[in-house]
Parts: C-alpha cells; sequence; structure tokens
C-alpha cells in the first residue's frame, strides 16, 4: 500500500556539531535499510529545499506511523503523509 | 530529469457530458502514451480526491510545459511542479 | 485500518431541485448501507456546516478511495483525507 | 455532547529531557483517566505528526475547556475544537 | 451555554430579485424570532462586509445546528462556529 | 462605538515563572478595571486555547490603542481588531 | 477617527455592459462627493490591480459602515477596514 | 525602474471562442510591442500553469498601471507587483 | 511617486532592554527627519498591533529601499511594500 | 534551462556578529562567481525585504540544487523554485 510522503527538515541553529552529524548519519543509515527492505521504494531531494518527496510501500498506516516517527530526525521535521490509490489510467497497473 | 507534478481537476459541472466523457477518454489515451515512452513514469491517484501525483522525466522545462499544456483537461486543471534533484541517501543513485 | 476523512459538500446553487434530491436521497442510502457494513463506522455533522466528519475502516487505500469516489455527491464535495494510527495511549488499543 | 479536537504538540528542543519524560508521563496518565471515565471516549494518532485527533463527549464548553487546559502538555500544544452534532444519515443516531 | 458564530453571506449575484428579498425577510424575522427568545442574544454586522459575529446561548450542539442549518440564509452562507467558556477574569462570572 | 477584538495569548516558555506570574495578575486586575468601567464589557475564553474573543466600547480608535497597548501581556500577544456596526436584524437597536 | 480600507473590485463578466458602466459611474460619483465633504481624504489605486487603499474619517463605526455599503458596487467588492490610530512618531500629530 | 510582475490567466470556461481568440491574438500583439520598446524587457511562462513572470522597466507607479490595466486579458488576470531595487552583489549594477 | 508600506515590528523578546530603547529612539528620529523631508507623509498605527501603515513619497525603488533598510529596527521588522497610482476617481488628482 | 529562484534570508537574531559578517560576505562573493560564469544571471532586490529574486541558468535540476545548497546563507534561507519555460509573446524567443 503506497504512501507520499513529504518531510521538511528544520534543525535548530543552536544543535551541537556533533550531535547533529551524528544524528544525520543515523538518520541515512536508518532511511537505506527502508530503502533496501522495499518498504521507502523512491526518495527524492526538492530543488532548492531541504526537504523531501518520498513514496513508502507498508501494511498499514501503523507500520508507517512507526518507521516514520522512528527516524532520527523526526522531532526536527514536518511530516505530510497523503494516501495513495491506483490511478485509472496507469499503465502498470 | 525529473519532476514531481500535482494535478487537480476541477471540471465545470455544466460542461456538456459527451464533451466531458470525451475530453476525459483522450486525457486518458494522452496520459498512456506518455507513460509508455517513459516520459511520465509514475502516476497516483491522490484517494478521496480527482487529482494525482505524478513523476515526469524530461530533457527540459520547456518539454515539460509543452507536454503539460497539451494535456486535453489541461483547461480544467491546477496544476503544481516541482523539480527534483538525486537525493544524497538514495540507495539506487 | 483507520482513516479520519472530512467531507464539505457545496451543491452548485443552480442544480435541478429534483435532481438534488434524488442525490441526496441516495447518498443517505449510500452511506448508510456502508455504516451497516462496518466500512463507515462513525459520521458527524459539523456544527453550523454543510460538512461532516467521518471515520472509515477499510483494507487500503484503493478500497477507500473506491468508497469515497463512488458517493452520489463525490462531484460535489471536498474531501480531505488522514491515515489513523493506534496512539500510544489509547486504553482500548 | 461531542466534540473533535486537534492537538499538534510542540515541545521545546531545549526542555530538560527529566521535565520532558515526566511532563509525556502525566500527560498519559491524565489522558487514560479520562478516557475510562468516558470523557475523552477516542483518541487516534495522526500518521507521520505529534499529534492527535480525539472525541470528547463532555456536559458543556466549560467542562471542556477545563480538561483541555488542564492537559500536562497543554503549554506545549495547539488545539482546535469544533463541535458536533449528530448527522441525518447516522445510522446509530 | 455560549457560542460565538461569523455568518459571511455570499448570495449569487443571479439570484431572483423577488426570491432574495423575500428570503432576507424571512432570515430577519427568523433570526429577530431566536434574538426575542434569548437563544441569539447578541448580533453585530462588521464593517464593510456583508456579515456578522454573533453569540448563541443554546443547550447543545445539536441545537447550535439545528438553528443554524434552518436559517433562510444558510444555503448561502460560510459559517464558523466556536465554542466559548467562562473567562477566568471575567467580572460577571 | 464597539469593536471585536481577539487576542492570543503567546508566553515565551523560557520567561521566569515570578515575573510570567506577576504579569498575569496585573493582566487579571487591568482587565477587570476596565470590565467594571464599561469599556470592557464583555469576555470569553477560547474552548481549548490560550486566547479570548471580547468586546470593547470606547470613544475612538485611539483610545482602543491606548487600552490595548496598555495591556501588561501585550508584548506577549496576538491582537486582531474588528470594528462593529448596528446590525439591521438587532432587535435591541 | 481614520480608517484604512481596501477594496477589491469583481463585477461578474457575464454583468450587463450597460449596467456595469452605469454601476461604475454612480460609484465615482458617489466617491467624488465622499472625497469633497472630507469623509473619504485618500484614494490610491493599486498597481496592477482593480482595488484601491483608501483612509476614511468618520465619526463612528456605523458611519463608516453606512458610507461602504452605500457603494454602488458593494455587492460586487470585497472590503477590508482597519481602525487606525496616532502614530506616536508622527511629526503632524 | 524594475518591476517584478506575476500574471495568472483565468479566462472563464464560457467565453466565446472567437472572442477569446481575438483578445488572445490582441493580448500579444500588446506585449510584444512592449517588449520591443524596452518597457516589458522579459517575459518567462511558469511550467505547468497559464501564468507568467515579468520584468516591466517603466518611469513610474502610474506609467506600469496604465500598462497592465491596458492588458487586452487584463480583466481575466490575477496580477502581482513586486517592485526590485539594484542588488548590493549585482556584478552588472 | 508613492508607495503603502505595512511594518510589522518583532522585536526578540530577549533583547537587551538599554538597546532596545536606544534603537527605538534612533528609529523615531529617523522616521521624523524621513517624514519632515517629506520622504515619508504618512504614518498611521494599526489599532490593537505593533504596526503601521505608511505612505512614502520617493524618486524611484532604489532610494525606497535604502529608505526602509536603513531602519534601525529594519532587522525586526515584516516590511510589505505596495506600488500606488493615481486613482480615477481622486478628486485631486 | 531557466529557473526562476526567490531566496528570503532569515539570519537568527543571536548569530555571532564576525561569523555573521563573514558568512555575508562568502555569500556576496559565491553569488558574484556564479554570476560571471552565466549560471545566475540575474539577481534583484525585492524592496523593503532582506529577500531577493534571481534567475538561474543551468543544465539540470541536479546542478541547480548543487549550486543552492552551497550558497553559504543556506541553513538560514526560504528558497522557492519556479521552473522557466520560453514564453510564445517572447520577441527573443
Amino acid at each position: 500500500m503506497l504512501f507520499h510522503v513529504r518531510m521538511d527538515v528544520r534543525i535548530p541553529h543552536d544543535m551541537d556539531l556533533t550531535v547533529r552529524e551524528e544524528t544525520v548519519a543515523r538518520e541515512k543509515a536508518y532511511s537505506q535499510e527502508l530503502q533496501r527492505s522495499g518498504k521507502w521504494p523512491q526518495i527524492w531531494r526538492i530543488v532548492g529545499e531541504y526537504s523531501n518527496y518520498s513514496i513508502f510501500d507498508v501494511e498499514s498506516n501503523d507500520e508507517l506511523h512507526e518507521i516514520l516517527s522512528g527516524l532520527p530526525l523526526f522531532p526536527y521535521m514536518d511530516i505530510t503523509v497523503t494516501p495513495l490509490a491506483t490511478h485509472p489510467s496507469d499503465v502498470k497497473a
């Protein structure tokens, strides 16, 4: 089941630099593990912003919330989730 | 080069039904031809709305505008285009 | 799987009165059948508005879109869907 | 009398961690006591956000404000209250 | 129990003039009967707008919705309802 | 001459607690003196928010600004003022 | 007593041309009479828009509403009124 | 003196097709004459929208309003004007 | 050439009080010098807000930006500039 | 390929003054190098704001994001990117 997610990262300017770098590194590892598992099949950078559009493929709303709230940067992000359905014109459907 | 596009369809309620059906049919054919060509690799329905999120893969801004303004439903849609870049965490990049 | 849905009804003022009444009657029957089936467990009127908040309990995003786009008033409504997860403080969870 | 409430939690990033954990624990206990009393019959997590949708069942506006302003996280939340009425299509009404 | 209500009137420009005048006259009579009953204790015109701020004093959310949805101009108004509680500084409370 | 005022209080989380309590106490005394003088005839709490709707009855715009800018919490509030006129349906006018 | 007013004119595209021209002419005469009386001391066109910013100098909110609601284009305008006070830095005050 | 202008074209769907085509043709001629005169040095299409960003180079606000309000499509456009100043980093300044 | 300007002052709550008072005093002197020169012919306080509406009369956009960016409170203000043209109904034009 | 970019600078008030000045100086050098290379052909100050409108001319979305995210002030700016296409009325196209 697919969901469209927008994440806007707002790390406080006064965060300790070491903590920041370590958190961003953990975020990357966490994301890549989910990408490899197939749960997070797509991620794109929005040009000019510290933001991404992503597609998630999960079993349930609960699984998606567990994944998103487990993001190391979750406390510093605004996240918007949109449920997706098959489009009637989709040639792959 | 990838672009994220949101399309919200707002067909006037007083449009002639035959014209409407014919236009929607042409829209579907137009979209599917572009999907098959690889220019419009993804399209999803937004749940509960007469709207879609799509990904376009084009050579230039001009090509994208030519494609979008050629949509049979273009006069009846609100369209928002967001340029996408490779995300540094993308395992496929 | 639960979804929170807000529906705002905007029937055009110039709709034929008989068509309007017949559509609203079909909407009611459609809604009540879904309520009885357990797919649409809750519906409340928003005070002062021709709008409702509803809870849907469905198997998938596709099923929810099929239900919502099948509403007789669908062409005349603005619909916003929010996926819900179990709250960690919910005593019933 | 039913009310629909949205709560968005915005705890300052520099709050002392012990104070934060203690406040969140008190919030949970406070909420669960009200849920068990029947005043707060439903609570759902909004997927991807530190937010909830809730239904309250109270005697009066004053009682609802007393409950909400007593929330341990009240100073750190944006709260929106919407009064609900019986929907004419509600099969349980 | 008090509620704050804002009403913005948007009568379509092409409404038949006789129907319009008759509807506005019924609206006035309806409002004045409720004012005299004590259910609608206050109404003010917003300067420069075809809008009002009102205070309603009712027994329940259901009663308020019944009153508001019964307004002859209800199909042509945007209405926003805000529940009110006693203010701790109110000298009359 | 009547004005409708909305006040949203946003006291910074790091304000010294003694200063805060003293300021809130002064705000209450200031408000109650104006209520008793007839300048501030009504004040209601907005349910679920640290906000109020108020009615002011003053001689001029200058007098209203002098009153509002003298509020002890003025530096910590967002204030919106709307001038009110007599409503043609008001039975008390 | 001064008020800042913004008026945005939205004449329906299907208004009869003669009615339109006659209404616009009456609007101009009405405005100029008020300007000459001193009630409407200033009016500026907003560049690129069918809109104006104006200053009104009236005795009361009721007088201002009477003036504004009497504008021949009133049914076709969005109007926003802001009460003005003397600025403490104003060298003319 | 430079101004940044955004124009969003909203031609009513029921406009007569001949009138529409004739108006759009006049708009093009009007724009090109101003471009050649140096008053309208730049114009770009916004991808996916019936809109443009333009730069105007005029002597005064009055001249700009005269130009914009003279556009054949002026009654069918939303226009936003932003005055521009020399940027301190501009290598051409 | 006239411009309409709105300034909203947002001085940080933790600014040193002496610095604050000195900055506000310099702001007043700067404003009054410009008022006396005829560049800043009008300034009004917006009732209930730490904001003003002003009219500037300058030779060019560059001159206006130089004036505004030189305001001692410029780093602590949100400023919106609207170019004004002569209104066709203005009796003084 | 052209892109329209708006940048709003929001440097935290408590940033060390030396760091601030050094960052702003590096921003200027970075911008001017890109202007001279032809990648950033135009930049204008928005009157009254610490903001600019710019035009970028790049090979791809990825190149634009690399340029923008490399701005020394990138962590302190809100950036909005709009892809541009050739306008059919452009006399230079």
